[in-house]
């Protein structure tokens, strides 16, 4: 059985780390809050695929004291990759561990790279509705699919008993070749959806149910699309398609990017629009609505986390 | 004395009206609510210009009651000109009035001019920082200055005498040949200003003030610029820049669109942001981020409204 190290206990870390710790999994939890509550209470997952409780989670604070594991299963969010890659040497130190990073956005692996010390380096991306409605209280709403890629060659290996593991354990995973490219498709629904549920409050479905909503949605994934081609990844119009046929049909969600800004945390302004903004305007692809969006959620990011200071 | 009907009684009409009141014309103000407390408390405008007080205003509230005027001056935002457009035949009835509309955006002659029956029709923008705080009672923070244009050649003659008694009764007055450029360069400001005031709850200058937003700003003025140029009308880079430049040393203040948002009370996204958009559209040009801006507008507009359904 390999071991899993999983930093981050919110909704993807608690949902796909508790989904490894019921397979059998000895799953170290590596939590930044909530640490008193998970020793005391355990980790509760619910989902329409059947509840997951961990009773006993081993709960750690401090990376240095966390047991050297086979998989370090990223699952925080962008605007957390400066303390992870901090961590990361403690957490790989002394162990042949494969680092795996369940992350939107462009730009982690750039960020956690050099922290990795060579270990093989896997992204992932999850298409899932989860949220976190409390201290170790997960909610699974819908979905739930994994892609994995590997970042370079040598990671293609560790990928695969990643994908065994987390199969077995009732989480669908499919693999891709091309990280970047399962990176821009991944963004063609987290561009529209996280930002205009920030912009206008709205569910997914209500953006999509407005026409003047669905027209803006449209234009951005098609500007993800354009960066993706002038970054040289294909994103083919089936799947926006797809995109928007699945989200026609999945049950209102807030994105969490809607929980973040609620919440007063900082926004994956960066990681989700101002990093493939950047890099397609490199490429020569100027992406305008995305830009504008990205110019608007960075001023209330900005705005919301000065009123709560 | 020429003789005035003002149509609106909120920030515009208020103070328009009562600075013309003041310089001894009659004025008969056509309000939709307040009538009862304009009629027992007067009106009053403070503004560092020096503050006005229209003791006992001529107010109606039924269009058939109001005298034959020689100036039918509209001061209501583009939302209300359906209704407007009802009341006009009867204002302007028996008498040879001249029609003035002091309103932002596009649209507004081509909705009212079947009603003005032949009338001459007066364009008017209005650069002011004025808003209504409570019933009868203006509040001028800033600037002033009308651009009044004519609609047609044959208003030329009867927007002269307007721009007389407005300078008389101490507003800066321009007159402009082209009322089309001139809507467009107001819009120069309006489509930044409001929209953005709307989506992040920020002053214009502290738009300005956040690096992404004066970018966004700068990039929705040239698509203005751009539009505006599509259809036929120059409107000069010293514009915009002049435009930046008074913000900057704008005293706070929340813009019509952002009072009208939080009071729940409809937006002039059609006249601000979609007619100028359409206009743009069927002459060739697309632009883009203001149409994301539009839609974005348009959502939250719509959501406003439900709630307060």
């Amino acid at each position: 059985m390999r071991t899993y190290t999983v930093v981050g206990v919110g909704a993807v870390g608690g949902y796909y780390g508790s989904r490894l710790a019921a397979a059998g999994h000895p799953v170290r939890f590596l939590a930044r809050s909530d640490t008193a509550h998970l020793r005391r209470h355990g980790l509760l997952v619910e989902s329409p695929n059947g509840d997951v409780f961990v009773d006993e989670p081993e709960v750690y604070d401090d990376p240095a004291a966390v047991p050297a594991s086979d998989v370090v299963l990223i699952a925080v969010k962008a605007t957390a990759n400066g303390e992870v890659a901090r961590a990361l040497p403690s957490l790989v130190g002394g162990s042949p561990a494969t680092v795996a990073l369940l992350q939107n956005g462009l730009g982690g692996e750039e960020t956690l790279r050099p922290a990795c010390a060579g270990r093989p380096l896997v992204g992932g991306l999850c298409f899932v509705c989860i949220n976190k409605i409390g201290p170790g209280h997960i909610r699974h709403l819908d979905y739930g699919r994994v892609t994995l890629a590997p970042d370079t060659q040598a990671a293609r290996r560790a990928l695969q008993g990643i994908a065994e593991d987390l199969t077995a354990a009732g989480v669908a995973v499919s693999v891709e070749e091309d990280l970047a490219q399962a990176r821009w498709k991944k963004l063609v629904w987290n561009v529209p959806f996280n930002g205009l549920s920030v912009i206008t409050g709205a569910f997914p479905q209500e953006v999509l149910a407005d026409p003047d909503g669905r027209a803006l949605v449209e234009q951005l994934m098609s500007e993800v699309q354009a960066g993706a081609a002038a970054a040289g990844h294909r994103v083919d119009d089936e799947f926006l398609d797809q995109m928007i046929g699945d989200t026609l049909i999945m049950r209102p969600y807030l994105t969490s990017m809607k929980l973040d800004y609620d919440a007063g945390r900082p926004l994956e302004t960066e990681a989700i629009f101002g990093n493939p903004v950047r890099v397609a305007r490199a490429a020569g692809a100027e992406l305008v609505s995305m830009a504008a969006l990205y110019a608007e959620l960075s001023i209330l990011d900005r705005r919301n986390r000065r009123a709560l200071d």
